[in-house]
């Protein structure tokens, strides 16, 4: 016996539990990558980025809150330890020290481009298996698409 | 010459750097210890737990972003990556999966307990080096051993 | 001539309307046994279930108008009155006089497992017929599905 | 031995207890006629009853929860389950379906003039049995004896 | 290369930014139809009505915002200047000077149902494009459903 | 030697004494008449029209408040007490007892007119005499046309 | 037939009434003279008693209204015009022109207790006819009481 | 001649006095019970109870200040010195050290139970003397009947 | 007769109408321009400007407000319908399509200039029509030119 | 080329520029003295005349924040450093140590008043040039003016 | 074994313990005597100290469950009970009845100097012991020594 | 016989009063720098700086109100007159005029500098004499180390 009940029955779990713990370790990296950068910038677009980063780490926090909840919902107990998100996120990041402020636009629509572009197949395969979180899943691409504008109007000229 | 210049003599950079990165790495990763517990927590105790480990991870993150900052005033880039966390972070965690209420309590005071042991010893190390930064490690430890005490307090008697 | 013009054709009108009134008698049923657990609940758990059983009547509340209004809004009066909960809600509920802890979260657990069920039915029947209405029904569900869970989770081991 | 103790002598148990037990009917009845007219009422004054309404609700709801809570706390368990609602309250409510502004304003002076002289026979019933719930019964008095007044003075002239 | 990139596949941005397009031009002009009503009404309603316009103005323009930046988002410059409202808004609106206040209700419902037909068929439209951006097309047609109910209901009887 | 010195030459006191004097007795009395209509309006706009008096009486209380203590600060101490009302107000106010909602509409345009008329002739004036106390009599103004229109749109038509 | 509907029985109304007309008129006369002291005050306590009189300028004006409207739900038309309060109300007040604090004191005083006098036989009059209307009245009495002791604390030594 | 004049007739004063300085420390004694036992309590309900603690502290802290404040508006001055309470308050408290959950909640039981007996008596010893002391006595009494409740529905089965 | 009476003379209608409606006009078309700037920029300081963008859309919707309603007030009925401003705007506006961020501060000083001039006129010609109105467009001025202001400063040097 | 544009007639640039430069050397002059009586206040009055002392500070810091802003909006670069009011502040201020509380309310009546004096000249002065400016400055006065009499009315009688 | 584990080694906690006590027992004496003199105060400055008393009683309040809290968190029970508080606090404090204002300000310093004198020991004797725990006890002085200021202040000359 | 007692002995007044008075200086001198630089400044960074600046301005403010507070507490009367600024404020400031993005940055760099290696020595300074002060200015330091870090990121690369 499950410790907690699932409402879905047991053909969908796996689907909808693969696609809520892979966006928790894409949003929980995003969450660290944000503040790295936020700490780390340096350059004349300083105070306006490093206010902008604070913006994608409070939504990747509040959707990774959500994400993990949605998944102990269903029965199936989240991951979201420190190891766990080492070795499974897959969001490009930014190296180690300072960082100019160009370079931090760019790792951020880089990182957000990663993780949008695997929220839209998961999307694609929870229509079917649960509709509850696909409707989650698109709140987060709707919020996640925003922010990737944001950085990417502030990118161009991208030869900047 | 340095990207961001630092206000301490080149003597006092070492040990304060030290001091506030490992500070930051325990904090980043009690902060995700403590989430992971409040999403896998199961038990009759588990509304109440559920809520306390909230100020913990709240409490994490807050003095996770102010010791960055503080590294990053004094010149010292701050590493807040998930490799980093993974590969630095000793504080003692929870197992995968479900985890009982009782057991909860043990993980979360043997992570606090871990943590404020270390501070303790980077208050007496920065002591010399920079008054300053001891400040904000005393509050740091203020707050943990506050919270320490709840969760010990919680966890009587021990065999329970 | 209709009081209220739909913005619906006639042949999706009947699955829709069927949908939200028997949603909504729901509702407000699930909103009148989470006071009476509220009110009458007794045991070492009291102050914690107390205050998490009005989440429950609160997010009941709130949904219901939701529901009723979307009723109205295409043109079909919702009927909420106590004589029709009591007829038509077919959610288990709480016996007379006070209620051990326990006895409480198990019945919230069942309640609201039969208000998923059927929330779960509807959402798939109004595909067809009005996403608008079927994407609401999808939030109710999101909801009391993460109440259930901390229900739940509270009930483990179940045997307590 | 009871369950929860009772600070009230058994010979003034039964009085209060009833006075309450009938008050929370009345309220929670009183909270869905004004639920029901708020959403299924139509004409010219549509808004201006619609939100009018809602401080009915509001004032029934607030109400009804301290009404159920001293009686607990005089060791008496609050009913306010459907069935009860619908077997015992006496409240005169609205039909089934759309309602006239002006039926609405008639409906809701009815249900709160019933309510008021009921509560009036309840003050002098607990008059010597309980003072500090006759306190309580005479402040849900005033504020039900101003909301018939709104609505009274809103239906003249009568046959509008 | 476009000047923000987009995250939708070429085959899917032509119907998706039309319907974008068409909706932000719809909700700005119904924005400045409901302030012409707001400042130009007369009537024993006025006040009533005077308020419930601003609600319309109020979420037309929450939604506009919210458009337009979903156009930007993803990579498709959003067009709201005055003289493209002018060209190709067809909602109908009021005519110039005061308006009776039961003109100005009709006039808000005839907007308002035209508002609506149009998002229901970009609704299916955008079904396969993008269903995020359907999901958001979804969410303001239950908005307006709501407001177009209100002041419907307040219509009754018609020939008032 | 004065109590309180003024900052004003004597020639000038007079005039801006008059004015201020005279606008405090006209404020104050539309306060009570605005109260008076407020608590015995009756008819079918009881509750739109009894909230927008509220808004009457706030602005009349607040600017009645600033009137008089400029008039303190040019050393010129002001007269609000009941016998001063009762004697100087030339405002039209409504008569004893319940009043219809349709009276009460034209009771208040006609105390607003009148306030209006007269302070229009104290900013001509003041005009040499106080630009400061000019442009107070001009923000009065401003706000109580706002007022008379909302009243005067809610009369229409006239006959009503 | 009356035009609002009294809850009293027609024996109870005239005391009642009388009770809630003579108090009203003490509290507009209070709010008036605490106004006039307010603006008229000079002396070294000037600013400490200046704010401590728009205290019971807000204690008089929001029980003015209460009071009001308990006479009006009743069926009672309350009367507040300016001339019904220079006829009617017997609080001694201050004279004209500047007052020295502690003249304002004394003022203040007298004016406070001869209110609670009154109050005080009006609470033992309508015991019978409406402890409804008697409750009212007690919590008045209840704040001017500890508004009296405040002014009158302040007094002493009362020679000063 | 008094310092402060009381408005009570002399007969009254002396059972209001005694009512009012017995009420005083009961609260003042409470608060401080009420915070001794939020500090020491330890056990698996430490989280929940320690909260629930606070609110009983509020409570005494808000209410002793109003019958003390009561008291002075009498002309009676309340005292509530250190040594004082330690004198004459009688209510039972906690043993020195730490407290087990289920002994905490036993304690404040019985200090509350012991607390309510007294002031019924005094809601009795007031009722000629002086009402609106009587009502603050009531109000006192209804917020700490609530207060017992919720402990004595935590302690059940009493031998937990 | 006129619908709403005016508190003006005849004469001073025209010259105070016509500024009231050229200033709504230039007001509408100023929050459309800004908007559509807010959402079409590009470039490095994109996120800055953004912000700024949505300071001057929410004041000119605010003043639109006011200037409207200042109209209805003195018995003009204002005119802000889409083909109004499209036929009647003349402040010089962006192109379609992206807009790097030089470029709109450019457009933004341009259209702010244009307005202000037009305003400082307006300020000239109802200066003996009607000082209220006068005072209005004061106000307006004095915050456009303050945002002019900060989009100059920002285009500093101007060949950037 | 000047660096911000102005949009004043090279004419109007000079008497303008000295008005606001002025008066911004004033206020800031004035808040700087304000916290020093603040600090170093001595005597019974202290408290009451130390949180007044608050008032004029926050006053004189927020309207000079707005003069330099207005003073740059056209195109005048305002000077507010510590030399600058230094060398060019005439307001009197107060002594050096310790102040009793008589002292302090003569200083800053002294002060109001040379402020208030400089003011209405340049309220003259301003007139012709630019009505926008000449509103601020009006403002400034009559908020001046209030201040100065709380203190005036609080100096009786003088010689205290 | 402990209740709670200390974090401290045992050679530390006696000192920090007893520092912890006596600095609890000097906050509720000191608590308890603000509120004495915030009731019993009479004289003309009666409204600014009864104010100024409860900043100090919340100071108090808010401190002693720091400290508190701290002693527990180092596993060292606090003992804040009455009959503790009338043993130990050796803070001078009021006398019974009636308080001039000038007393009230001397016994107010009195309390504050001793509680200070023997805070600045502790800071001493914890210096090596527990920086965390001297830190805190800093913070309390720096705001007790505030607060004496601000009577000592109020109380000069002192023969007045 | 001093006016306001000190708490310290008088050996270590002389080093915290001097270490206090010149913080004081430094920080309203700063105050104004920061303002002076947010009117000034010109260029395409300006709206970020400008914000950035207030924060400056804000800590520098609230920190002078607790360094002077904190010397008048110590019996210390505080000089922040000025003239004193003017004479004895040592940080560099910025030239007369508009100023530059760059030059800002680099301005206020240099001044957090100055006073950031100031308050250093006077940390070390006033280690024996008064570890409360030395508190402070432990604070203090912490703040503005963190501001010239985020002025000093902005300003990379310095040769910009």
């Amino acid at each position: 016996m499950s410790v907690v009940k699932s409402t879905l029955p047991e053909s969908a779990q796996k689907v909808v539990g693969q696609a809520l713990q892979s966006t928790l370790v894409d949003l929980l990296g995003l969450s660290l990558i944000g503040k790295q950068a936020h700490w780390n910038i340096v350059g004349p677009r300083f105070r306006s980025i490093h206010l902008q980063l604070d913006e994608v780490v409070s939504t990747a926090r509040t959707f990774s809150d959500t994400v993990a909840e949605r998944s102990a919902a269903l029965g199936l107990p989240p991951d979201g330890r420190p190891e766990t998100i080492a070795a499974t996120c897959t969001l490009p990041g930014p190296k180690d020290g300072w960082l100019k402020d160009t370079e931090v636009v760019q790792v951020i629509v880089d990182a957000l481009e990663a993780a949008i572009g695997r929220l839209r197949e998961r999307i694609a395969a929870t229509d079917e298996a649960d509709p509850v979180t696909q409707d989650l899943l698109i709140s987060i691409t709707a919020e996640l698409e925003k922010q990737r504008w944001m950085f990417d109007a502030e990118n161009w000229p991208r030869d900047n």
